[in-house]
Protein backbone atom coordinates (compact mmCIF):
# COMPACT_ATOMS: atom_id res chain seq x y z
CA UNK A 1 0.00 0.00 0.00
CA UNK A 2 2.75 2.44 -0.71
CA UNK A 3 1.97 5.86 -1.20
CA UNK A 4 4.50 8.43 -1.88
CA UNK A 5 2.40 12.43 -2.91
CA UNK A 6 4.37 14.06 -5.73
CA UNK A 7 6.35 11.10 -7.18
CA UNK A 8 7.31 12.02 -10.57
CA UNK A 9 6.01 9.21 -13.29
CA UNK A 10 9.61 8.17 -14.09
CA UNK A 11 9.92 7.12 -10.39
CA UNK A 12 6.32 5.38 -10.02
CA UNK A 13 7.89 2.27 -12.04
CA UNK A 14 11.20 2.24 -10.86
CA UNK A 15 9.89 2.14 -6.84
CA UNK A 16 7.27 -0.61 -8.27
CA UNK A 17 9.76 -2.60 -9.68
CA UNK A 18 12.17 -2.50 -6.40
CA UNK A 19 8.57 -3.69 -4.77
CA UNK A 20 8.47 -6.47 -6.75
CA UNK A 21 12.10 -7.60 -6.18
CA UNK A 22 11.31 -7.59 -2.26
CA UNK A 23 8.29 -9.26 -2.51
CA UNK A 24 9.79 -12.06 -4.56
CA UNK A 25 12.76 -12.22 -2.07
CA UNK A 26 10.27 -12.63 0.55
CA UNK A 27 8.97 -15.57 -1.34
CA UNK A 28 11.89 -17.18 -1.48
CA UNK A 29 11.47 -16.95 -5.51
CA UNK A 30 14.36 -17.59 -7.33
CA UNK A 31 13.89 -15.85 -11.40
CA UNK A 32 15.59 -17.68 -14.09
CA UNK A 33 18.88 -15.33 -14.89
CA UNK A 34 18.32 -13.69 -18.05
CA UNK A 35 14.78 -13.73 -17.90
CA UNK A 36 14.17 -11.07 -14.31
CA UNK A 37 13.00 -8.49 -16.23
CA UNK A 38 10.89 -10.07 -18.42
CA UNK A 39 9.07 -11.94 -15.03
CA UNK A 40 8.71 -8.60 -12.84
CA UNK A 41 7.21 -6.72 -15.65
CA UNK A 42 4.67 -9.54 -16.09
CA UNK A 43 4.24 -8.80 -12.62
CA UNK A 44 4.24 -5.07 -12.73
CA UNK A 45 1.51 -5.19 -15.59
CA UNK A 46 -1.24 -7.76 -13.51
CA UNK A 47 -0.40 -7.35 -10.12
CA UNK A 48 -0.40 -10.86 -9.86
CA UNK A 49 2.40 -13.14 -8.59
CA UNK A 50 1.55 -16.22 -10.22
CA UNK A 51 3.53 -15.05 -13.15
CA UNK A 52 6.77 -15.26 -11.28
CA UNK A 53 5.84 -19.48 -11.52
CA UNK A 54 3.71 -19.65 -14.69
CA UNK A 55 6.48 -17.92 -17.06
CA UNK A 56 8.32 -20.97 -19.42
CA UNK A 57 11.60 -20.12 -21.36
CA UNK A 58 12.86 -22.13 -23.63
CA UNK A 59 16.44 -22.53 -24.08
CA UNK A 60 18.10 -19.41 -25.52
CA UNK A 61 14.56 -17.68 -26.13
CA UNK A 62 15.76 -14.74 -24.68
CA UNK A 63 19.19 -13.98 -26.34
CA UNK A 64 17.70 -14.77 -29.97
CA UNK A 65 14.90 -12.68 -29.01
CA UNK A 66 17.19 -9.75 -28.16
CA UNK A 67 19.39 -10.27 -31.23
CA UNK A 68 16.23 -10.45 -33.54
CA UNK A 69 15.00 -7.33 -32.36
CA UNK A 70 18.46 -5.61 -32.79
CA UNK A 71 18.33 -6.95 -36.41
CA UNK A 72 14.85 -5.16 -37.50
CA UNK A 73 12.46 -8.11 -36.28
CA UNK A 74 8.91 -7.37 -36.82
CA UNK A 75 6.11 -8.22 -34.17
CA UNK A 76 3.13 -10.26 -34.92
CA UNK A 77 0.28 -9.90 -32.49
CA UNK A 78 -3.52 -11.32 -32.35
CA UNK A 79 -5.29 -8.56 -31.39
CA UNK A 80 -5.62 -4.71 -32.01
CA UNK A 81 -5.12 -4.15 -27.82
CA UNK A 82 -1.77 -6.04 -27.75
CA UNK A 83 -0.57 -4.35 -30.89
CA UNK A 84 -1.72 -0.89 -29.00
CA UNK A 85 0.10 -1.73 -26.06
CA UNK A 86 4.01 -2.39 -27.60
CA UNK A 87 6.12 -0.09 -27.86
CA UNK A 88 6.41 1.08 -31.57
CA UNK A 89 8.45 3.71 -30.98
CA UNK A 90 11.28 1.16 -29.79
CA UNK A 91 10.82 -1.53 -32.11
CA UNK A 92 11.16 1.68 -35.24
CA UNK A 93 14.31 2.46 -33.29
CA UNK A 94 15.55 -0.73 -34.51
CA UNK A 95 13.76 -0.96 -37.88
CA UNK A 96 10.99 -3.37 -36.47
CA UNK A 97 7.35 -3.04 -36.97
CA UNK A 98 4.23 -4.64 -35.72
CA UNK A 99 1.25 -6.04 -37.44
CA UNK A 100 -2.28 -7.18 -36.64
CA UNK A 101 -4.11 -8.79 -39.63
CA UNK A 102 -7.67 -8.92 -37.26
CA UNK A 103 -9.64 -6.28 -38.74
CA UNK A 104 -8.64 -7.01 -42.39
CA UNK A 105 -11.91 -7.68 -44.23
CA UNK A 106 -10.01 -10.04 -46.39
CA UNK A 107 -9.09 -11.88 -43.81
CA UNK A 108 -12.87 -12.24 -42.21
CA UNK A 109 -14.00 -13.06 -45.74
CA UNK A 110 -10.99 -16.14 -45.63
CA UNK A 111 -12.06 -17.47 -42.39
CA UNK A 112 -15.82 -17.20 -42.87
CA UNK A 113 -15.83 -18.76 -46.47
CA UNK A 114 -13.24 -21.75 -45.09
CA UNK A 115 -15.29 -21.78 -41.56
CA UNK A 116 -12.27 -21.28 -39.09
CA UNK A 117 -11.41 -18.67 -37.24
CA UNK A 118 -9.96 -15.52 -38.41
CA UNK A 119 -7.03 -16.20 -35.75
CA UNK A 120 -5.96 -18.91 -38.08
CA UNK A 121 -6.23 -16.81 -41.26
CA UNK A 122 -4.05 -13.72 -39.70
CA UNK A 123 -1.43 -16.45 -38.53
CA UNK A 124 -1.82 -17.86 -42.35
CA UNK A 125 -1.39 -14.09 -43.64
CA UNK A 126 1.34 -12.92 -41.20
CA UNK A 127 3.73 -16.87 -41.99
CA UNK A 128 4.14 -15.05 -45.32
CA UNK A 129 5.78 -11.14 -44.09
CA UNK A 130 9.32 -11.15 -45.39
CA UNK A 131 12.50 -10.53 -42.62
CA UNK A 132 12.20 -11.98 -39.11
CA UNK A 133 9.16 -12.59 -37.01
CA UNK A 134 8.19 -12.72 -33.56
CA UNK A 135 4.43 -13.77 -32.89
CA UNK A 136 3.03 -12.39 -30.20
CA UNK A 137 -0.32 -14.52 -29.02
CA UNK A 138 -2.76 -13.02 -26.01
CA UNK A 139 -5.75 -14.05 -26.55
CA UNK A 140 -6.81 -16.73 -29.42
CA UNK A 141 -5.86 -20.47 -28.92
CA UNK A 142 -6.59 -20.91 -32.47
CA UNK A 143 -4.12 -19.01 -33.32
CA UNK A 144 -1.45 -20.64 -31.31
CA UNK A 145 -2.65 -23.83 -31.89
CA UNK A 146 -1.94 -23.03 -36.34
CA UNK A 147 1.33 -21.00 -35.42
CA UNK A 148 2.84 -24.75 -33.72
CA UNK A 149 1.01 -26.56 -36.83
CA UNK A 150 2.93 -24.39 -39.56
CA UNK A 151 6.03 -24.34 -37.45
CA UNK A 152 5.89 -28.20 -37.01
CA UNK A 153 5.41 -28.38 -41.05
CA UNK A 154 8.57 -26.72 -41.70
CA UNK A 155 6.39 -23.65 -42.96
CA UNK A 156 7.68 -21.50 -40.22
CA UNK A 157 10.84 -20.68 -38.07
CA UNK A 158 9.94 -17.85 -36.31
CA UNK A 159 12.57 -15.96 -34.00
CA UNK A 160 9.91 -16.31 -31.09
CA UNK A 161 6.11 -17.19 -30.27
CA UNK A 162 5.00 -15.70 -27.19
CA UNK A 163 2.44 -18.16 -26.60
CA UNK A 164 0.07 -16.30 -23.43
CA UNK A 165 -3.51 -16.31 -24.84
CA UNK A 166 -6.44 -16.59 -21.73
CA UNK A 167 -9.05 -18.60 -20.76
CA UNK A 168 -10.67 -21.66 -20.04
CA UNK A 169 -11.18 -23.94 -23.10
CA UNK A 170 -8.19 -25.51 -25.46
CA UNK A 171 -5.80 -22.87 -23.73
CA UNK A 172 -4.10 -24.39 -21.72
CA UNK A 173 -3.80 -27.37 -24.42
CA UNK A 174 -2.52 -24.92 -27.28
CA UNK A 175 0.76 -24.11 -24.68
CA UNK A 176 1.58 -27.59 -24.10
CA UNK A 177 1.11 -27.98 -28.11
CA UNK A 178 3.64 -25.69 -28.51
CA UNK A 179 6.45 -26.18 -25.74
CA UNK A 180 6.36 -29.74 -27.25
CA UNK A 181 7.18 -28.78 -30.56
CA UNK A 182 10.57 -27.52 -30.08
CA UNK A 183 9.90 -24.12 -30.92
CA UNK A 184 11.77 -21.45 -29.38
CA UNK A 185 9.09 -19.29 -27.45
CA UNK A 186 8.08 -17.95 -23.47
CA UNK A 187 4.70 -19.16 -23.05
CA UNK A 188 2.56 -18.66 -19.37
CA UNK A 189 1.52 -22.23 -18.32
CA UNK A 190 -1.98 -22.74 -17.52
CA UNK A 191 -5.29 -20.68 -17.85
CA UNK A 192 -3.55 -16.88 -17.52
CA UNK A 193 -2.28 -14.83 -19.61
CA UNK A 194 -3.76 -11.73 -22.10
CA UNK A 195 -3.52 -8.95 -24.55
CA UNK A 196 -1.77 -7.21 -21.68
CA UNK A 197 0.94 -9.80 -20.98
CA UNK A 198 1.51 -10.48 -24.70
CA UNK A 199 2.83 -6.97 -25.20
CA UNK A 200 4.32 -6.57 -22.16
CA UNK A 201 6.56 -9.36 -22.74
CA UNK A 202 7.21 -7.76 -26.00
CA UNK A 203 8.20 -4.68 -24.39
CA UNK A 204 10.14 -6.07 -21.66
CA UNK A 205 12.57 -8.26 -24.84
CA UNK A 206 12.61 -4.32 -26.72
CA UNK A 207 13.86 -2.45 -23.19
CA UNK A 208 16.37 -4.97 -22.53
CA UNK A 209 17.37 -5.33 -26.35
CA UNK A 210 17.43 -0.98 -25.88
CA UNK A 211 21.33 -0.64 -24.56
CA UNK A 212 20.95 2.91 -24.41
CA UNK A 213 18.94 2.50 -21.45
CA UNK A 214 21.90 0.92 -19.45
CA UNK A 215 22.18 -2.23 -18.06
CA UNK A 216 20.14 -2.64 -14.60
CA UNK A 217 17.54 -0.17 -15.61
CA UNK A 218 13.91 -2.26 -15.91
CA UNK A 219 11.62 0.09 -17.83
CA UNK A 220 10.49 2.78 -19.83
CA UNK A 221 10.55 6.14 -17.96
CA UNK A 222 7.42 7.51 -18.81
CA UNK A 223 5.09 10.60 -18.24
CA UNK A 224 2.12 8.05 -18.52
CA UNK A 225 0.99 7.38 -14.96
CA UNK B 1 -8.14 -27.96 -18.87
CA UNK B 2 -10.79 -27.85 -21.08
CA UNK B 3 -10.27 -29.49 -24.41
CA UNK B 4 -12.97 -28.99 -27.04
CA UNK B 5 -11.97 -30.00 -30.59
CA UNK B 6 -13.17 -28.27 -33.60
CA UNK B 7 -15.96 -26.08 -31.31
CA UNK B 8 -17.33 -23.11 -32.75
CA UNK B 9 -15.86 -20.00 -31.46
CA UNK B 10 -18.95 -18.36 -30.89
CA UNK B 11 -19.92 -21.53 -28.13
CA UNK B 12 -16.00 -20.82 -27.22
CA UNK B 13 -16.96 -18.06 -25.12
CA UNK B 14 -20.15 -19.54 -23.91
CA UNK B 15 -18.12 -22.85 -23.06
CA UNK B 16 -16.01 -20.30 -20.79
CA UNK B 17 -18.57 -18.56 -18.89
CA UNK B 18 -20.12 -22.10 -18.24
CA UNK B 19 -16.43 -23.32 -16.73
CA UNK B 20 -16.48 -19.20 -14.60
CA UNK B 21 -19.88 -19.74 -13.46
CA UNK B 22 -19.52 -23.50 -12.00
CA UNK B 23 -15.71 -22.57 -10.23
CA UNK B 24 -17.29 -19.82 -8.91
CA UNK B 25 -20.48 -22.20 -7.58
CA UNK B 26 -17.93 -24.75 -6.14
CA UNK B 27 -16.25 -21.85 -4.33
CA UNK B 28 -19.45 -20.85 -2.80
CA UNK B 29 -19.05 -17.20 -4.42
CA UNK B 30 -22.27 -15.43 -4.27
CA UNK B 31 -22.34 -12.66 -6.43
CA UNK B 32 -24.29 -9.22 -6.54
CA UNK B 33 -27.38 -9.42 -8.29
CA UNK B 34 -27.32 -7.15 -11.54
CA UNK B 35 -23.05 -7.42 -11.74
CA UNK B 36 -22.76 -11.13 -12.90
CA UNK B 37 -22.00 -10.12 -16.68
CA UNK B 38 -19.30 -7.98 -15.41
CA UNK B 39 -17.46 -10.18 -12.74
CA UNK B 40 -17.76 -13.35 -14.76
CA UNK B 41 -16.17 -11.25 -17.80
CA UNK B 42 -13.16 -9.79 -16.02
CA UNK B 43 -12.88 -13.25 -14.60
CA UNK B 44 -12.71 -13.90 -18.10
CA UNK B 45 -10.30 -11.70 -19.36
CA UNK B 46 -7.56 -12.31 -16.73
CA UNK B 47 -8.52 -15.84 -15.90
CA UNK B 48 -8.27 -14.74 -12.31
CA UNK B 49 -10.79 -15.87 -9.44
CA UNK B 50 -9.66 -12.95 -7.27
CA UNK B 51 -11.69 -10.33 -9.50
CA UNK B 52 -15.14 -12.49 -7.67
CA UNK B 53 -13.97 -10.59 -4.26
CA UNK B 54 -12.46 -7.24 -5.25
CA UNK B 55 -14.56 -5.78 -7.56
CA UNK B 56 -16.93 -3.13 -5.46
CA UNK B 57 -19.86 -1.05 -6.95
CA UNK B 58 -21.36 1.33 -5.96
CA UNK B 59 -25.21 1.60 -5.46
CA UNK B 60 -27.24 1.65 -8.61
CA UNK B 61 -23.99 2.17 -10.58
CA UNK B 62 -24.41 -0.49 -13.08
CA UNK B 63 -28.41 0.58 -14.09
CA UNK B 64 -26.91 4.08 -14.22
CA UNK B 65 -24.30 3.07 -16.83
CA UNK B 66 -27.02 1.04 -18.50
CA UNK B 67 -29.43 4.28 -19.25
CA UNK B 68 -26.15 6.26 -20.05
CA UNK B 69 -24.75 3.92 -22.81
CA UNK B 70 -28.25 3.48 -24.59
CA UNK B 71 -28.51 7.51 -24.24
CA UNK B 72 -25.30 7.75 -26.46
CA UNK B 73 -22.60 8.41 -23.79
CA UNK B 74 -18.68 8.11 -24.95
CA UNK B 75 -16.26 6.40 -22.74
CA UNK B 76 -12.97 8.15 -22.28
CA UNK B 77 -10.28 5.52 -21.09
CA UNK B 78 -6.57 6.18 -20.01
CA UNK B 79 -4.73 3.78 -22.78
CA UNK B 80 -4.95 3.42 -26.35
CA UNK B 81 -4.71 -0.94 -25.55
CA UNK B 82 -7.91 0.26 -23.48
CA UNK B 83 -9.64 2.46 -25.95
CA UNK B 84 -8.03 -0.51 -28.76
CA UNK B 85 -10.30 -3.24 -26.81
CA UNK B 86 -13.79 -1.63 -26.63
CA UNK B 87 -16.26 -2.78 -28.91
CA UNK B 88 -16.49 0.48 -31.21
CA UNK B 89 -19.13 -0.78 -32.99
CA UNK B 90 -21.30 -1.68 -30.08
CA UNK B 91 -20.81 1.83 -28.74
CA UNK B 92 -21.16 3.36 -31.83
CA UNK B 93 -24.52 1.57 -32.31
CA UNK B 94 -26.02 3.31 -29.52
CA UNK B 95 -24.22 6.46 -30.72
CA UNK B 96 -20.88 6.80 -28.45
CA UNK B 97 -17.53 7.54 -29.05
CA UNK B 98 -14.46 6.42 -27.28
CA UNK B 99 -11.92 8.83 -26.24
CA UNK B 100 -8.38 8.83 -25.40
CA UNK B 101 -5.76 12.13 -25.20
CA UNK B 102 -2.56 10.39 -24.15
CA UNK B 103 -0.85 10.28 -27.56
CA UNK B 104 -1.77 14.40 -28.48
CA UNK B 105 0.79 16.15 -28.63
CA UNK B 106 -1.30 19.00 -26.79
CA UNK B 107 -1.40 17.23 -23.76
CA UNK B 108 2.05 16.32 -24.07
CA UNK B 109 2.78 19.73 -24.36
CA UNK B 110 0.93 21.08 -20.93
CA UNK B 111 2.13 18.39 -19.05
CA UNK B 112 5.62 19.01 -19.60
CA UNK B 113 4.91 22.69 -19.01
CA UNK B 114 3.01 21.82 -15.84
CA UNK B 115 5.13 19.24 -14.54
CA UNK B 116 2.33 16.96 -14.09
CA UNK B 117 1.17 13.80 -15.81
CA UNK B 118 -0.14 13.52 -19.09
CA UNK B 119 -3.02 11.22 -17.54
CA UNK B 120 -3.74 14.40 -15.51
CA UNK B 121 -3.78 16.51 -18.31
CA UNK B 122 -5.45 13.72 -20.55
CA UNK B 123 -8.37 14.10 -17.55
CA UNK B 124 -8.91 17.49 -17.40
CA UNK B 125 -9.10 17.55 -21.83
CA UNK B 126 -11.48 14.68 -21.41
CA UNK B 127 -13.97 16.77 -18.50
CA UNK B 128 -14.79 19.20 -21.18
CA UNK B 129 -16.60 16.90 -23.38
CA UNK B 130 -19.76 17.92 -24.22
CA UNK B 131 -22.26 14.89 -23.67
CA UNK B 132 -22.61 11.78 -21.01
CA UNK B 133 -19.19 10.26 -20.23
CA UNK B 134 -18.38 7.18 -18.92
CA UNK B 135 -14.70 7.14 -17.39
CA UNK B 136 -12.56 4.13 -17.51
CA UNK B 137 -9.01 4.25 -16.05
CA UNK B 138 -6.88 1.03 -16.01
CA UNK B 139 -3.24 2.45 -15.72
CA UNK B 140 -2.76 5.53 -14.08
CA UNK B 141 -3.35 6.32 -10.42
CA UNK B 142 -2.86 9.88 -11.31
CA UNK B 143 -5.87 10.16 -13.91
CA UNK B 144 -7.88 8.71 -11.28
CA UNK B 145 -6.85 10.98 -8.50
CA UNK B 146 -7.31 13.84 -10.91
CA UNK B 147 -10.78 12.60 -11.55
CA UNK B 148 -11.78 12.06 -7.79
CA UNK B 149 -10.45 15.85 -7.24
CA UNK B 150 -12.51 17.12 -10.63
CA UNK B 151 -15.62 15.34 -8.79
CA UNK B 152 -15.44 16.55 -5.22
CA UNK B 153 -14.84 20.13 -6.70
CA UNK B 154 -18.52 19.77 -8.50
CA UNK B 155 -16.37 20.42 -12.16
CA UNK B 156 -17.72 16.69 -13.29
CA UNK B 157 -20.23 14.31 -12.91
CA UNK B 158 -19.82 11.54 -15.50
CA UNK B 159 -22.69 8.59 -15.03
CA UNK B 160 -19.76 6.28 -14.31
CA UNK B 161 -16.18 5.81 -13.24
CA UNK B 162 -14.21 2.68 -13.57
CA UNK B 163 -11.18 2.98 -11.33
CA UNK B 164 -9.38 -0.15 -12.16
CA UNK B 165 -5.45 1.07 -12.23
CA UNK B 166 -3.44 -1.73 -11.76
CA UNK B 167 0.10 -1.59 -9.84
CA UNK B 168 2.43 -1.10 -6.73
CA UNK B 169 2.68 3.08 -5.78
CA UNK B 170 -0.32 5.07 -5.28
CA UNK B 171 -2.75 2.73 -6.57
CA UNK B 172 -4.97 1.45 -3.47
CA UNK B 173 -4.93 5.03 -2.58
CA UNK B 174 -6.60 5.98 -5.75
CA UNK B 175 -9.36 3.65 -5.39
CA UNK B 176 -9.79 4.17 -2.24
CA UNK B 177 -10.27 7.87 -2.48
CA UNK B 178 -12.64 7.57 -5.76
CA UNK B 179 -14.63 5.10 -3.28
CA UNK B 180 -14.56 7.97 -0.28
CA UNK B 181 -15.90 10.23 -2.87
CA UNK B 182 -19.58 9.26 -3.30
CA UNK B 183 -19.10 9.15 -6.87
CA UNK B 184 -20.92 6.07 -9.15
CA UNK B 185 -18.16 4.09 -9.70
CA UNK B 186 -16.90 0.36 -10.26
CA UNK B 187 -13.69 -0.38 -8.77
CA UNK B 188 -11.03 -2.99 -8.61
CA UNK B 189 -9.89 -3.01 -4.83
CA UNK B 190 -5.87 -3.50 -4.40
CA UNK B 191 -3.39 -3.71 -6.66
CA UNK B 192 -5.09 -5.60 -9.80
CA UNK B 193 -6.33 -4.03 -12.75
CA UNK B 194 -4.91 -3.18 -15.88
CA UNK B 195 -6.11 -1.99 -19.43
CA UNK B 196 -7.76 -5.04 -20.25
CA UNK B 197 -9.70 -4.84 -17.11
CA UNK B 198 -11.16 -1.35 -17.86
CA UNK B 199 -11.82 -2.35 -21.71
CA UNK B 200 -13.59 -5.86 -20.62
CA UNK B 201 -15.70 -4.10 -17.90
CA UNK B 202 -16.95 -1.80 -20.54
CA UNK B 203 -17.49 -4.07 -22.86
CA UNK B 204 -19.59 -6.17 -20.02
CA UNK B 205 -21.52 -2.94 -19.62
CA UNK B 206 -22.08 -2.30 -23.58
CA UNK B 207 -23.16 -6.03 -24.05
CA UNK B 208 -25.67 -6.06 -21.45
CA UNK B 209 -27.39 -2.31 -22.33
CA UNK B 210 -28.01 -4.42 -26.06
CA UNK B 211 -30.90 -6.12 -25.47
CA UNK B 212 -30.64 -7.69 -29.17
CA UNK B 213 -28.40 -9.79 -27.22
CA UNK B 214 -31.61 -11.54 -25.72
CA UNK B 215 -31.61 -11.97 -21.99
CA UNK B 216 -28.73 -14.54 -20.23
CA UNK B 217 -26.44 -14.59 -22.71
CA UNK B 218 -23.19 -13.04 -21.07
CA UNK B 219 -21.25 -12.45 -24.55
CA UNK B 220 -20.40 -11.24 -27.18
CA UNK B 221 -20.37 -13.92 -30.37
CA UNK B 222 -17.47 -13.44 -32.30
CA UNK B 223 -14.67 -15.04 -35.04
CA UNK B 224 -12.29 -13.58 -32.80
CA UNK B 225 -10.01 -16.84 -30.97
Amino acid sequence: MTYIPNIRPMDIEKKSFEIITEELEKRGKQLEPGTEMIVKRCIHTSADFDYADNLYFSKGAVNRALSAIREGASIVTDTEMAKAGISRRTLAGFGGKVYCFMSDPEVARKAKEEGVTRAIISMRKASALPGKLIFAIGNAPTALLELTDLYRAGKIRPELIIGVPVGFVNVVQSKEALQASGADCIIARGRKGGSNIAACICNALLYMADSTRGAGHSSQPSMNR
